[in-house]
């Protein structure tokens, strides 16, 4: 056996019990054999994360391994979806034992806590990268899209959005925040939550979803080009929401919540109708649930101020914000 | 738009249309919406190509997608399954059009000669690297695996095992081919032919089945090692198959059969009162189909010479022939 199937054998041996889950059978074969329920369609989606890329240089292995797993699981969530299997193919310079050993613990945490299943995988030796492609189920027409918002609807989004960004920006030295505030942001820029119980929650609310990987303002563009309609951010609402950084100016807060990428959260529309019904039966352990702006004619984002006026943002610069 | 969503519109216009195919929302979403029939099992596998290890650097990039795409399918077809859906996993140093342009074209000559949809993917820039994960499909229960030979089954091949291999040594220099066999040894190694039509045939046939990438003696040990059994092959059988290779001795080429891998071919056992039923039945226009052997008590794979002697071949080493 050579070091790469003694990789592939670590991951064998480090996945549950997966025979509760539809797996008819597992690593070791040419394919998987798994099986869905009558009645479910399938959601499909695969997410490459490369080092420098992806994660900065330093990021600790079992950090790497939550990431890879988390991103693609919170694609599934944007969808409704329950995530179900995955497949890992892993590129790797050498066969660094302590290096997959955290790689590992990272991704099966996460991947356990959630209920999905490692199916497959190809171990190959290369430049540091990691493909996920993952499987995720959802009843006959409840997945949730990004081209179905509506004027009308409200917009809103789970926790606070451009912490991961001002965590990166951090440990590139633009500045520097206390250590409690470096904690929580790169917290949330090396362990993101896939919001997979809120997705799941979303399903008898959410007019359109999509998670936020590029920027609240870039996925919101997102939403509104494949709906063909106009969103208004308040930006009250979300100064409100967003934690007081120290040594930060509120506006460099939410310049990172307004073009940060990499937060996970999930973004979505909501009926004007069913507003009030969402927010009394949103679970309290969930994540923070805030009503960001609305969905109305037109095409494109605008951030209105407090003053009540209405700026153009384009998706990855703002002027006002930037000057 | 950036290049690389460039990219990855390039990819969207090159696909066929894929509403006949179960897909009910394609690329451009968090993930693809898929759907199979009732009483269908699903086959999941992936796998990545990294220059220099899969592929040599000098391959040109029609075959570098072609391939990305058949040894995906190979896997498919050595369950006996349908392949249906895929997504691409692409990093590249650099948006290359004339390359991109070949690539695909390849990749998606392939995807529509097997009735297979690109469904997602994920474009970034890093060295050069293709992951593909595939879906396919396969009635409940049907799926051929490794693990079920049984004593007294025949092992059979398809095609011509090795000349991948001798495509390979050649263009390392090891030794040099006439234009005509150079060429169809080069075809093999970088067109490979997923085995679809006859792994689906198949599935009334194989008692086991793999296909032959590591090499024919590796992926049969493969077999007898998840079934618990012994393999011989027949080296006169094998000898008759092999083609007359200008300029290299018999054995030579029955080592690039017994050891070379990249062939694609399936390897599979058949139940001895099957075999007569299976030869009459094979379609004229599928890859040819040998009796290479059979399956008895033991473990591991055993040679039989010209002279009825049994000789003993490691997976990657066979001393009679290296020596």
């Amino acid at each position: 056996m050579d070091e790469f199937s003694l990789i592939q054998q670590y991951f064998t041996d480090g996945q549950s019990r997966t025979s509760e889950n539809g797996v008819v059978l597992g690593i070791g074969d040419d394919a998987a054999i798994i099986k869905s329920a009558q009645g479910e369609e399938l959601l499909f989606t695969t997410d490459t994360l490369i080092k420098g890329v992806h994660f900065p240089e330093q990021t600790a292995p079992e950090a790497i391994g939550h990431k890879a797993l988390a991103v693609n699981l919170s694609d599934i969530a944007a969808m409704a979806g329950q995530a179900r299997w995955f497949t890992l193919a892993l590129s790797l310079p050498e066969a660094d034992s302590a290096w997959l050993k955290a790689f590992s613990a990272g991704l099966f945490s996460l991947a356990k806590k959630f209920g999905v299943s490692l199916v497959g995988g190809d171990t190959t030796r290369g430049p540091l990268s990691i493909t996920l492609s993952v499987i995720g189920t959802i009843p006959e027409k409840m997945a949730i899209r990004r081209s179905t918002a509506s004027p009308g609807d409200a917009i809103f989004i789970t926790g606070l959005p451009g912490m991961a960004a001002l965590g990166l920006a951090a440990i590139k030295d633009e500045f520097s925040l206390s250590d409690i505030d470096q904690s929580n942001c790169l917290d949330k820029l090396n362990y993101p939550q896939p919001r997979m119980q809120e997705g799941h929650f979303l399903r008898n609310y959410a007019s359109s979803m999509i998670d936020i990987s590029d920027g609240l303002t870039a996925d919101l563009g997102h939403i509104v080009q494949a709906s063909g309609c106009l969103a208004v951010i308040d930006s009250v609402s979300l100064k409100n929401i967003l934690p007081a950084v120290s040594g930060l100016s509120d506006e460099r807060v939410i310049e990172a919540a307004l073009y940060g990428g990499d937060d996970y959260e999930l973004l979505f529309t909501v009926p004007a109708s069913e507003v009030l019904k969402l927010e009394r039966s949103w679970p309290p352990l969930f994540a923070p649930l805030t009503q960001i702006g609305e969905i109305t004619e037109g095409e494109g984002v605008l951030l209105r101020d407090s003053n009540d006026e209405l700026l153009e943002i384009a998706e990855h610069g703002y002027n006002h914000f930037n000057a």
